[in-house]
C-alpha cells in the first residue's frame, strides 16, 4: 500500500486480511499475493497448531483457509461465530458440513458474515466451465483434452470431469441426444473415458503444469475454449477477488463464478 | 415455433420459408439447409430481377435475405409491408437504414413483424465476441490473431475488429488501463495492427478458410477461444437459428446473439 | 498444360499418366490434379472392368493405381511387365506381396521401372512421422491426439499407430526408457490407448476431417507437431510428387519419404 | 564419453565440468544442472573476477562459459590454450571473432580442442528451425507467430528471424516463389513484419514465456510446428547435451544442431 494512500481517512484503508495455513505452499502463495496488493493488508499469518484467537485479535476482516480437510470445518465454524468473512480454498466438504455452513450462517453469529467455499480459485477454469455450458447448446459434438504434469496421480482431472458436467447440462438444455461417434473398433481404449457421455482424454507430460481444452464441433465448424496453468501463483488474482468481493456477499456461496459478472 | 402454432392439432406444421438471392452461393446453400430441415418448408426461391411478389404468393412466413448491399433494405421494407418475418445476411446496414427500419417496424404494417438483421451468421464467432468480452475484464493481456485463405483482400477481419472492440468494452468495465507491452524496438511491424488498444495479428495462408484466435494472459496463465470455420456451411446452423427464432422476437433485432442464450 | 510449353520440343514435353480406378473419390480427384498440372499429360481413365491394354495403348509412362486391395496386386504386375512405372495410393499390400513384387522388379521385364507403394499421400503426416522420430530422442515425454469426423469407424487412426511406432524407434535409438507417467487411478481409461509405449488419443469431431497432433515434453518446455488435412484434395500433391519421381527410382519404394528430402 | 575414457576401467568417471559466469541467472541454472547430472561434475564457478586459472587447478575438463559479450572471447582463448574444451552461450560473437577462434583452435595448442558456440541452447527452437527447413519446400504457405512476456523489448524475437531465415532457404530450395498474398487493404499493419519475404507476427503477453508457432499451408492443408519455452531451465538439457559431446568434436561447431542427429 502506498503512504500517499494510507494517509487518506477514507474508503483508502486496506482491509485486513488473515492466512490461515499460511506455512503450506498455497497459503505462503497467498501471504505474498494479499502483502503485493495495495488494498489489502496481511495481519496475521495462521499454521498448523496456532491458536485462531490471534485471527480475532489482529483485527482481521477477512480470513483465507487455506489448510487441510480435517480442520477447514471448524475454522470456518470460528470465523463465522467471530463475525470474520471466510475464503476458503481446503477441499473435503460434503453437502452435509455445508448444510452445517448454511444453519451457522443463518444464526445469530452468522448475520451479515460471506463465506465463499471455491474449489478451484483459477479463474480462467472457472470461465471455461461455464463457457462450456453455454457453447455446448449450439454445437452436436464435444470432447475435453485435459493435460498435466507426469507426477499427476488421478486421470482425468477433478476440473475435467466438472466440465464434462457443465456440457452435460448444456446439451441437455437444448435438448441435444448423445454425441455422434460411429466407433465400431477401438481395441485399446483411444477414445478415453466417458463422464457424463463426454468423451475426456488425459495427457500427462513433463513440462507441463495443468491445461484444459474443451472442442465443439458442428458441420463445417470448430469452437475451442483453453485454459493453461503455467504456475500455482494463477490461483492468486482467484483468491484476491474472493477476498475483495466476500463482505459484499453474506452467507454461503459455492464456486468462485458468484463472485465473477459472467452475464 | 410460434405459441399459436404450437397450439394447432398438427404441431410439427412446418414454417414456410422464402430465400431471396437464392442463385447465390450462401442462398444456395441457406435453400439446401431448409429443404434439409424438418421443421421448415421453401416455398419460394427468388433471384436477381425476380418479383416479390411469389413470396407472398407461396404463402412465405419467413423470408431470408441474402442478396445485395444495394437491394436489401427495399426487400426487407416490402416483406414488413406484406407481415411476413426477415432474415438478413446481406450486409451494407447503416444507422441510417436501420433507424428507417425501426421506424417501419413501428408503424401499422410492421407491427407483430420480427427483423433480424446479422453481420455474421457464425455461431462460433457469436459465442467467441461474447466470451471475449467476458473474460477480457480477469485479464491483463489481451490479443487476437485472425487467419484467412490467401485470396482475402483486406486486414484484419471485420470479425477481428468488432472482437477488439468488445474487448475494449470488457477492458474498460472493469477499470483496466493498456494492456502491458515493453516493446521499444519494432522496426517492421511484428506487432501487427491497434484496434481499439488491442493488437490484432492477421495471418493469410492457403488451405485456411477463417479462424480467430483470442488469447489472454495473467501472471502464470493463458485463456484461448479459437473459432474455425472451415466451410461456409457453418453459417448454416446460425441462419435456421434466426428463421426458427425471429418470429417470436418482433421488432428490429441487430446480430444473432440477440436471439441465443448466453447468460 | 500450356500450348506454348507444349510446342517445345525439349524437356517440357509433359509425362503420359494414367489413373487406374478413376471412378472413385480419390481417382477422381487424382484425374482433375493430373490435368491441373502443366508438366502433366491424362491419356487414359481406368475404371473397373475396363481392360489394362488401354494404358499401353495410349502410351502412358507412369499409372497411378487408387483402385480396390483385390484388384492392386495384378495392376501393378501388369503395369511393371508392360514397362508402366506405378505410383499405387491403394492399402492391402503384405510382406509377401511386396516380396513378389520385388522379385518382378528384379526379372527382365522389371528393369529399370519404379514402383511406389505409398499408404499416405499427405506429404503433412510424413512430415510429422520423420520429424516424430527425431524429436523423440530429445524429451522424455512424448503423445499422440488423432482428431477425425465422427463417422469414422476404428480408433486409434494407422497414422496414429505408424507414428507411435515411429517415437518408439527414436527413443530407444536414444536409449529412453517408459514415458514419466505416475497414474495410480484412471478408473474411465482416460488415458487412452498403448501403442508401442506410447499414449494415443483419438476424438471424434463433427467438422474434422483428420488431423494429428503428436506433443513432446521435457523440464520446462514443450515441442508439438500438428498436421491436418482439411479436404481430401490435400493428398494430390503427394500424389504428382510420386508421379514425377517413380521414373527416376527404378525398383520398389515404400513410403512417400523415400522421395522427399527430409535431410 | 570420450572412446578414451570409455576404455579406462572406471568409465563411470564423470567430465569434470567448470562454469564461468556462474553467479549469473543462467550460469547458476548451469551449476545445478551439472551437479544433477550423474555422469558429470561441477569442480570450478568463476564469477566476475575470479581468476580462469582456478579452472585448470581444478582439473576441468570441459567449461561452459555464460559470461558477457565483453569478456567470452578472452575467456574462449585462454581455455583452448590450456586445452579445455567450451561451450558457449554467451551472444556477441562476429564473424571476425569466430575466424580468430579457427586460427588458434588449427594452431598448436588447439589441436584435439573442441569449441561449441551456440547463440540457443533450446533444443525445441532448434528442432523447429531445422525442420521449418525441410518442411518449406513442401507448402505454398509459411507464416511464424513468435509469443513472448510482456517485457521484451524488442520484437520480432531472433530466434523468429532465424527461423524466417531458414524457411527461406528451403523455399528457395525447392524453387517456391513468393508466398501466396491478396492483401489490398492493411491500413493498419495487421500483416505484420515480412523477414527474408516471410511474415512474422508478435504476440506480448503477460504469463508467457517464449514461444514460437511456425504454420505451413497447401490446398487442403496445414502443417504447424510449436515449440514452448515455459521456464528458462529448458535450455539446460541442451547445454548438457553440449558438455557430453563437445570433446568428441574437435574445433569450432556454431549451433547445437551440429552436435544432434537430425537426419
Amino acid at each position: 500500500m502506498s503512504p500517499a494512500s494510507a494517509s487518506t481517512p477514507s474508503a483508502a484503508r486496506p482491509t485486513r486480511v488473515a492466512v490461515l495455513g499460511a506455512a503450506g505452499r498455497m497459503g505462503a502463495a497467498a501471504c505474498r499475493a494479499v502483502e503485493d496488493a495495495d488494498d489489502l493488508e496481511l495481519v496475521a499469518r495462521i499454521g498448523r497448531g496456532d491458536d485462531l484467537t490471534a485471527v480475532a485479535d489482529a483485527g482481521a476482516e477477512v480470513a483465507i483457509d487455506l489448510t487441510v480437510p480435517s480442520a477447514t470445518a471448524d475454522n470456518v465454524a470460528w470465523l463465522i461465530d467471530h463475525g470474520i468473512h471466510a475464503v476458503v480454498g481446503t477441499t473435503g466438504w460434503t453437502e452435509e458440513s455445508l448444510e452445517g455452513l448454511r444453519e451457522r450462517l443463518a444464526g445469530a453469529e452468522g448475520v451479515g458474515v460471506g463465506v465463499l467455499i471455491a474449489p478451484n480459485f483459477a479463474i480462467g477454469a472457472v470461465l471455461a466451465m461455464r463457457f462450456a455450458e453455454v457453447a455446448a447448446r449450439y454445437y452436436d459434438s464435444a470432447e475435453i483434452i485435459e493435460m498435466h504434469h507426469e507426477n499427476k496421480l488421478d486421470a482425468p482431472s477433478g476440473t475435467a470431469r466438472h466440465t464434462a458436467a457443465a456440457i452435460a447440462r448444456g446439451r441437455a438444455a437444448a435438448g441435444l441426444g448423445p454425441v455422434p461417434d460411429a466407433t465400431e473398433k477401438d481395441p485399446d481404449g483411444a477414445r478415453g473415458a466417458v463422464v457424463d457421455g463426454i468423451h475426456v482424454h488425459a495427457v500427462r507430460q513433463r513440462g507441463l503444469v495443468a491445461h484444459e481444452v474443451v472442442q465443439f464441433g458442428g458441420v463445417g465448424e470448430q469452437f475451442v475454449l483453453r485454459h493453461d496453468s503455467f504456475d500455482r501463483i494463477s490461483f492468486m488474482p482467484g483468491v484476491l477477488l474472493g477476498v475483495r468481493e466476500v463482505a459484499s456477499h453474506p452467507g454461503l456461496t459455492v464456486g468462485l463464478d458468484g463472485f465473477m459478472d459472467l452475464g
